[in-house]
């Protein structure tokens, strides 16, 4: 597809992102935006430290995407990457649960010795992002670290503990964002809400994505003082996650499992809600909730489908 | 070859080892002395930190060489290892002088993870024996950071900037070993020296291999007190190092360099000088400094001269 010059209209972007459904939009957005007017705001709620090295999930999806070394097939790691070395190490007896490849250990190596040199994880984020030639900006909602703990009928649980070793087996009964609550939003980040035009609420996890970026200190005011216009994108479709436990952890928490029960979360933020095709139904029940809703094929699992999402959001915004 | 149980006589070796001359000696005699009874003391004062990574080149080469793992066309590393990670992070920008594979990473890994974690040493290089399946004991010099400091024409270097980023080039003009000097030896070095029947140095390089091991606190004194024969290998053949540097640097350093200079620094220590055949000239010289003499084929370049080396050698301790 051509760049459409009237969509490249200058208009500024922030973006609220988790993982992989906002990658993908993000990676439309770049091809109808101009770099400098798109501002990823990055979970790092999931950021964990492996093996002494810390690994940055959110951002690394989120960086491997607008590079467009994503692995297709995932949505996260890089594509045609090997995983000898993390073999080696569960030959030596290291359980590993966390899937990191030998081209993406480069950047966890990387960021790890930046930090350990007292660089900030936003300057790391900088470094990280032009060696991977990727123009837009990707902030980390915040420097100091951010864990997100897992409140579970087995107890309190790390983030990747949950996630990824329990594979999201325990049934939660919370979630303590404590850490992103005394946290302070890193660089750029309120500069980029108070200068957008728009800002995004990426199609990624209401509870644990974009609910420990809300969770940072002034960041929900910063929004709601914002003249910009607001757009969430649903990440449930018909009842179910395009992709991870978002619908599951909704319903563990007595939430509606829906895009409705998304739409509730950010009704006091979104002044647009772009539900699914397939999920027309809910249309009215959202625009009680006093927002504007878009109806859009938002399953973006081709770059076609990708840039026509990102395209309509446009759209939607303009 | 068969284990020759005659030579399986329960005769207690430690060996003082460098790096790839050390461990091809060391490949051999495991072939013929009970692991129980041999035991390593590896110079340490190459050790680096690599993107935040504690390497011991010297520690590994020894133990992928008894583990049987070890890459035959180097001497270091391992066999069929791949360079993914460390080309991704000089496409990153970063400057890779420094070969680590994707599998040897693993091992880099965890040795700084376990040191972090307040381990020392010693106590992960008997882990990572262990996960190697190696049973002879590997031991650290010194558990405390003990870097040799190359002392050159162009300044004072720190020992791999020298020897791997400039290719051993700067002419050398001393050998600063204040930290190993300052160094107290592991825990069981002492004792594996006070308990040893023989004691070997290794064809390893006399100035900046097996000089920083006899530089730890108390190590000289502790062979001279010993009652073990000692028994050191020539590196260098026909005026030339079998490997790496040696000779250029005694020359640099105004000694000969040639077996009859290696055998002038180990005078003091040595009870038997092992002579490649091809410097019978040198027996009487040698004789002269009190020392027996045995000319053996020290050129190890296959498993078979390896083994057949560490068998001559064990005879001539008989």
């Amino acid at each position: 597809m051509a760049i459409n010059p009237n969509l490249q209209s200058g208009m500024k972007i922030a973006a609220l992102a988790g993982g992989v459904g906002a990658a993908r939009l993000l990676e439309g957005l770049q091809h109808w935006v101009a770099p400098a007017d798109l501002t990823a705001i990055v979970n790092t709620g999931d950021d964990f430290c492996w093996m002494g090295l810390h690994v940055s999930p959110d951002l690394d999806t989120i960086m491997y995407a607008l590079a467009g070394v994503a692995n297709p097939a995932t949505g996260w790691g890089i594509r045609d990457d090997s995983f000898r070395c993390i073999r080696r190490l569960e030959e030596l007896g290291e359980e590993a649960w966390f899937a990191v490849g030998d081209l993406d250990l480069a950047t966890h190596i990387l960021r790890t010795e930046r930090l350990r040199s007292g660089q900030t994880l936003s300057q790391v984020s900088r470094e990280l992002a032009a060696a991977h030639r990727v123009r837009a900006a990707i902030l980390p909602m915040a420097d100091s670290p951010a864990p997100t703990m897992m409140q579970t009928v087995e107890g309190t649980l790390a983030f990747q503990e949950y996630f990824v070793r329990r594979k999201c087996r325990p049934q939660i009964t919370g979630i303590d964002l404590r850490m992103a609550g005394g946290a302070r939003p890193a660089p750029g980040v309120l500069e980029a809400l108070a200068g957008a035009d728009a800002i995004l609420i990426c199609p990624s996890n209401p509870i644990i994505s974009i609910g420990p970026v809300l969770a940072v200190q002034g960041l929900r005011d910063a929004i709601r003082e914002s003249k910009a216009t607001v757009l969430a994108v649903t990440p449930i479709i018909a009842g179910r996650s395009v992709k991870g436990p978002a619908a599951d952890m909704m319903r563990d928490l007595g939430l509606e499992a829906s895009a409705l029960g998304v739409a509730r979360i950010y009704a006091d933020l979104a002044d647009i809600f772009v539900l699914d095709t397939q999920d027309g139904h809910l249309r009215d029940a959202i625009e009680a909730l006093d927002m504007r809703v878009r109806l859009l094929d938002t399953l973006m699992d081709s770059r076609e489908r990708r840039l026509r999402c990102a395209r309509q959001v446009l759209e939607a915004l303009a």
